[in-house]
C-alpha cells in the first residue's frame, strides 16, 4: 500500500492503535525538547514520576524564553535546569546558545526520527522529515522516561507546492498565505505534508519557517520530504552522514488536498491581533511603525537575517523606529558575524540582542500601547508581547526591513522604485560555523546521582485530588472563541520568572481577561471548586501546561466549551479536569458568568460513555454535552490526573 | 601665578564666587547629559520651570539605563524624552546608541568645556581635559536653560603618575588602587587631577576608565590633561579639529598630593559589596564565578572588549559561567565587529547584549543569590544588580575574561602557565566607525513648538510646600554608614519602569533596608512628617534625585547625618530637604529609630547662621547640628525646593 511521509513514520513509530483518523495510537519517541519556560515543570515533573534517566535517543533542555534576569529567580531556574540534565541524562543549552527550534534542527535533528516537545512549535523540525509534536510539560517527561505517546491519529492534510516564489516573497509569506486561506483553526487535528515540485526552492531553514508556523493552523505537525535541500543542510552543518532520504510513497493519497502556486505570492501580513488576520502588505501599506523585530524561531535561518541586512546595508533606519534584530542561535550569530551581515544590521542602526526568543515572549522589547509593532515572529495574540494595548503585525523579514527603513508598513516590492533597492541575492555559506560548546552533553549514565538545584523560587507541584462523582459549582468565568493560552495565563517578563512556583503563578491566571477571576476562584477552591465556559477553539497557541495547572490550583473542575486546541485539551486531561464540548453549540449562549451548573454520577459516567449531562441549576436548564477522552484518559482524569494516576 | 589644569578650566567658566575651598562658586555650563534614568524627570522640570529652549553649547538626552522593554511604559518613556527633545533643543541619543559617557566623550567631548550631567559618572568626560560634574537632574535642567550652577569650591588633589602598567594590569587596576588606598570618601569634596610623566602611556579611554570611578572616591571631578593621546583620539573620531592643547602651569601646585608608580600595580578587585573593599586579585583567586559580565561605562574602550577577545579567542568559557558581553555603544560595537573580536568574544561562548548599561544598573544579567558575579563595572552596592543576596566583585577586563575561562577567580598573570595565554598586543583601528546616525539632532530653533508625548505612566511632578518653621516628627528610619542612592531608592527592573512616576515610585523608597517604610513615612505624611537618621557619607552613589523626591513625597523633612555625599546633600536641598549635619558625631548614637525629634525658629534660624539644635523629646536630650547651606540655598529650601522658589 502506497503510504504519504506522514503515515510512514507513524507507521515506523506505532506502539499501539490503529491509523484511522480519530483513533487513539501510542508513538514511539526519538527525541525530547523542552525549554526553559516550561522545562522547570518538566524536570519537577520527572522527580515526582521517579522514572529514572532519559531513555531516548537524544533530550535535550533549552534556555531561550526567559533571559532578562531581572532578578535573582531567573539565574537560579538555570542552574536548577542544568542540574536536572546531569541528574536526568538531558543535554543543557545554555542561555544564549539560541532558540531551541533552529538550534535544535541545526545540531540534532535527523530524518525520521520522533519528537515530542514542550513547546507548541515543536512541528519546526518537520523541516527535516521528522515528525515533531508539541505536548504538554508532562507528556514530554513521560517520553523522555521512555513511556510512549497518545494522541489521537490526525488527518493527513496533502499541500502540493508548485512553482518558485517571486523577489521580495519568501517562507513566511508561505505560511501567512495558510493562515489566510484557512484561519488558526484549520489545521486541527490534522498533519501538513508538503510535496510537490515547488520544494526544490524552498531550502531546509525556509521549510522551517512554514512548519514552525503550522502551530498558528492548529495542525498537531507539519512534515517534508527529506530530499537534497535536507541533504545540503546536514552537510553544512557537519552531519552528513545524518542523511536519508525520505518521501511518500509514488501514488500516495492523502485525506484533504490543497495546492499552492508559490509563483502567485505576494507579500502578505497579519494584522493585529491573530495570526489569522492576513491580508497583503500592500493593503495595508503607509501605516506608521515604531518598531521592527527580526528573528524568533518563525524566521530563525541565518538568510532571514541576512537578506534583511542586504536590504538595510548601507541605509539607516527611520528615526522613529526601533529596529530590534533577536539572533536566533550563538551559531547564527557566528555565521551572521563572519559573512558582515552583523555589521551592516549595526550600521543601519539595528539594536543587536542576546541569541533567543525576547520579545516573541513578552521577554522585553514590549512595544508602546497603540503604537505599531512589526515583527518576523509567529503569534500577535492581545498582550503577548507584554504590552496591553499592543498593535503586533507579523510578516517576512523582506516586509520588516521594509518598514524598518521608511517608518510605515511597505510591501517590499515597492523598495526598488522607493530607495532603488533591488532584491538582494544572499550568498550563504556551504559550511556553518557549527558550535557546540555552549551544548553540555549529559555525564555518561554511570555518573553519580546528581543533587537538584533548587532556588527559593522552585517550588514541588502542588497535589491534585481526584474527580469527583458531582460537582456542583459556579461559572467563574465565560470567554468567547479562540481564547489562547497566552489569555489564560501568560507569559512576559512579569510572570515567567514564577514559572517554576504554581502558588504564585497562579495568582495571574486569566489576567489579561478578567483580574478577578483568581481571587473569586479562591472563594470556592476548596468547596466545590469552579467551572469555566469558552466558545471555540479553546486554548490555542503555546502549549504551557502551567493554563492547565494554576486554573486547577485555583479549584477549576471542568470547562465547558464549544471546542477546544489539541495541546490545551491535553493539558486539561493531564491535570485532572474535565473538558466537556457542547453537542449544540447554541447552548453556549444559554449560560452566564456566575450561573451555577450541576453534573452528577461524573465518574461512572464518562468511563461507560462519552455523554455528560449539564444542569444549570441557576436557570432551570440542561445542556448535552461529551467528552473526547479515551479510556487511558478517563482512567487519568479520574485519578486527578498523570501524576497521581502514574503513582496509583 | 601658575595654575593646575582644573583651576584653569573653572577660571575660564567662572560667573561668580571666590575659588577658595569651600566657598561658593558659580560656573557657566558649556554642555549637558542626562540619561533617561533620571532624564524624564529633567524633562518634566524643564516643562515645570518654562524656561524655554536648551542655552548650551550642546545638551544631550540619552537612553541607555532602561532598555529591558519588559511593558510599555519603557517604549513611552522614549517617546516622551523624544519628544522632549524636541520641544526643548536637545539632541536624541535613541535606545540601542550606547553608554552617555563614552558616547558622549566619542561624539560631543572637547577640552576645555564644563559640563554636567544627571548621571553621576559624568566626570568620565574629564578623560577630554573636561571639568564634568554629576548632579541631580533639576541642576542639569537649570544648566540647559542656560543658568548657572553652583557648587563649593572643591580642593583639588593632584596626582602625579609615573611608569609604566606591567603587563595584565590596565587603567581599572589604577582606579581600584586609588580606592584600595582612600576608600568610597577619599575623594569627597576634590577634584581628582593627574598629572606626570606615567599618563604618556595611558590614551583618552583609558582615563575615561579612571575618571568614571573617580565617582567612587567621592570625588566631585577628575581632570586629566589634553595631551598628544587627547589629539590622537579625536583624530581617531574624525574631531581632529576640536584638538586644544591644555594642561597644569609650569609650577602649579595642589592643595592635597599623592603619587602612583604604575609599574608596581598589580591585578586588583573590590570584593562585595564596596567598590572600596579593594585587594589584590591573588588574594582570593580560586573562588567559584557563575557569571562574568563585561561592558559597563567603567570599561567602555573598545580595548577593553578587544583585550578580552583577544584572551578568549579560540577556547570556550567555563561550562558553569554565564559571559556576558555588553558593548558600550553602537560605534564600538561595529569598531567590534570590524576587527573580529565580535566574533571571537561570540565564538567563546559569550553572549552578546544590546549596546547600554543593563545589568549595571540591575537592568537584567542579575546573578543568582550568593553566587559570585564579576563585572566590570564600577559599582557593586549591595542589591544593585538586581538580586538580594548578591556578591559582586569589580575588576578589568583582564580579570574577567580569566574567570570566564577558568570558572574561578583567576590573577589574569597566571594565564600564561595555566592556559598558555600571552599577554594580547590589542591594534586598535586608527579610525573609528563614526555613526551618528542613531544620534537625532534638535530641530532648528525656529521649529514648531512641539507637543510632549506623555504616555500613562508619565505624571507630572508633586508640589512640594515650604519648609514649616518648626518639625516635631518622629524618626520614621535610621541607617549607618555608606548608604548608597541604590538603597534609598533602588534601580533596576523592577523599580526603573516607575522612574517617571513619583506616587507609584515612592513605594519602593528604602525598600532595600525596611520594606515598611513607606507605609510607616505616609502614615504622618499630611501631619508633621518624618526625619531619617544616618551615619557618614550619607547618600553615596548614583545622582538620581529620585533618592530625594520620593522621601519628600512621603513627608521627610528633614535629615540628621554624620556626613553626606555631594550630590545628595545638593538633591536634598533642591527638593526642600533640610540636611544636617551632628557637631559631635557621637550623638548620631543617642537616637533611636522612632524617637520623636523638635526643631524650632527653623526658617529664621537657617536664614541668619548655620547652627540647628534639634531636641529629642522622647529622650529629652538636645543635639547641636549645622547646616552647609549657602544663602542661595537656604532660600530655596525654605521655599520648598528649586522649583517653587524658582517659580517666585
Amino acid at each position: 500500500m502506497s503510504r504519504n511521509l506522514a503515515q510512514k513514520l507513524i507507521a515506523a513509530h506505532l506502539v499501539s492503535g490503529e491509523m484511522v483518523p480519530g483513533k487513539e495510537i501510542a508513538l514511539r519517541i526519538d527525541q525530547t525538547l523542552t525549554q526553559d519556560a516550561t522545562g522547570t515543570l518538566v524536570m519537577l515533573e520527572l522527580e515526582a514520576l521517579d522514572l529514572g534517566r532519559a531513555q531516548t535517543e537524544v533530550s535535550v533542555q533549552y534556555v531561550d524564553h526567559n533571559l532578562l534576569q531581572a532578578d535573582s529567580r531567573n539565574a537560579e531556574d538555570h542552574a536548577f535546569l542544568r542540574s536536572a540534565c546531569q541528574r536526568f541524562g538531558l543535554w543543557y543549552s545554555k542561555p544564549g546558545n539560541g532558540v531551541s527550534h533552529p538550534t535544535h534542527m541545526q545540531r540534532f535533528g535527523r530524518p525520521g526520527a520522533t519528537m515530542v516537545g514542550s513547546d507548541s512549535h515543536t512541528p519546526a523540525a518537520g523541516s527535516l522529515a521528522m515528525l515533531a509534536i508539541g505536548l504538554g510539560g508532562i507528556e514530554v517527561a513521560m517520553a523522555i522516561a521512555g513511556k510512549p505517546v497518545y494522541l489521537r491519529m490526525p488527518e493527513i492534510w496533502g499541500i502540493r507546492l508548485t512553482g518558485e516564489m517571486p523577489p521580495w516573497v519568501s517562507a513566511k509569506d508561505v505560511i501567512l498565505d495558510m493562515l489566510r486561506r484557512h484561519g488558526v483553526k484549520g489545521g486541527v487535528n490534522r498533519i501538513i505534508e508538503y510535496h510537490g515540485p515547488g520544494l526544490a526552492g524552498l531550502s531546509a531553514m525556509d521549510r522551517h519557517v512554514i512548519a514552525n508556523m503550522g502551530a498558528e493552523l492548529g495542525a498537531t505537525s507539519t512534515v517534508f520530504p527529506s530530499d537534497e535541500q535536507v541533504r545540503s543542510f546536514l552537510r553544512s552543518e557537519g552531519r552528513a552522514g545524518d542523511f536519508v532520504e525520505l518521501r511518500a510513497d509514488d501514488g500516495a493519497t492523502y485525506d484533504v488536498t490543497d495546492d499552492i502556486d508559490l509563483s502567485t505570492l505576494v507579500p502578505l501580513i497579519a494584522l493585529p491581533t491573530s495570526p489569522g488576520n492576513v491580508v497583503a502588505v500592500s493593503d495595508v501599506a503607509g501605516r506608521a511603525v515604531d518598531q521592527v523585530v527580526i528573528g524568533s524561531s518563525a524566521n530563525p535561518g541565518l538568510r532571514d537575517f541576512a537578506v534583511a541586512a542586504a536590504i538595510v546595508a548601507g541605509r539607516q533606519t527611520h528615526p522613529r523606529v526601533s529596529f530590534d534584530v533577536n539572533p536566533s542561535s550563538r551559531q547564527i550569530l557566528q555565521d551572521m558575524t563572519r559573512m558582515g551581515a552583523t555589521f551592516d544590521l549595526i550600521a543601519a542602526g539595528a539594536r543587536l540582542h542576546q541569541s533567543g526568543c525576547l520579545g516573541c515572549i513578552g521577554m522585553g522589547q514590549a512595544p508602546a500601547n497603540g503604537r505599531n509593532s512589526l515583527r518576523t515572529m509567529p503569534r500577535n495574540f492581545p498582550g503577548r508581547s507584554g504590552t496591553r494595548e499592543d498593535s503586533v503585525y507579523l510578516c517576512s523579514p523582506e516586509t520588516a526591513a521594509a518598514a524598518a527603513l521608511t517608518g510605515r508598513i511597505t510591501d517590499p516590492r515597492d523598495l526598488p522604485a522607493l530607495l532603488g533597492i533591488d532584491y538582494p541575492t544572499v550568498e550563504l555559506p556551504t559550511e556553518s560555523s557549527v558550535n557546540t560548546a555552549m551544548l553540555e552533553a549529559p555525564p555518561a549514565a554511570t555518573a553519580d546521582r546528581v543533587e537538584l538545584v533548587k532556588g527559593a523560587n522552585i517550588s514541588s507541584l502542588p497535589e491534585f485530588d481526584p474527580l469527583p462523582d458531582r460537582i456542583e459549582a459556579p461559572v467563574a468565568l465565560k470567554v468567547g472563541d479562540d481564547v489562547s493560552t497566552d489569555e489564560i495565563l501568560p507569559a512576559g517578563a512579569r510572570v515567567l520568572p514564577f514559572r517554576s512556583n504554581i502558588p504564585l503563578l497562579a495568582d495571574f491566571t486569566f489576567s489579561q481577561i478578567d483580574e478577578t477571576y483568581p481571587s473569586r476562584a479562591k472563594k470556592d477552591k476548596d468547596g466545590g471548586g469552579h467551572i469555566v465556559v469558552a466558545g471555540a477553539n479553546y486554548g490555542q497557541g503555546s502549549s504551557r501546561e502551567h493554563a492547565a495547572i494554576t486554573p486547577r490550583f485555583l479549584g477549576l473542575r471542568a470547562v465547558l466549551a464549544v471546542s477546544f486546541a489539541r495541546i490545551h485539551w491535553q493539558n486539561l486531561a493531564n491535570f485532572g479536569v474535565l473538558a466537556l464540548e457542547f453537542d449544540d453549540a447554541d447552548d453556549y449562549g444559554h449560560i452566564d458568568q456566575g450561573d451555577v451548573l450541576v453534573l452528577e454520577g461524573l465518574r461512572h459516567g464518562i468511563e461507560s460513555g462519552t455523554s455528560v449531562t449539564v444542569r444549570n441549576a441557576t436557570r432551570d436548564e440542561k445542556y448535552e454535552t461529551h467528552h473526547r477522552l479515551s479510556p487511558r484518559q478517563v482512567a487519568m482524569v479520574t485519578a486527578g490526573g498523570l501524576i497521581p494516576w502514574q503513582r496509583s
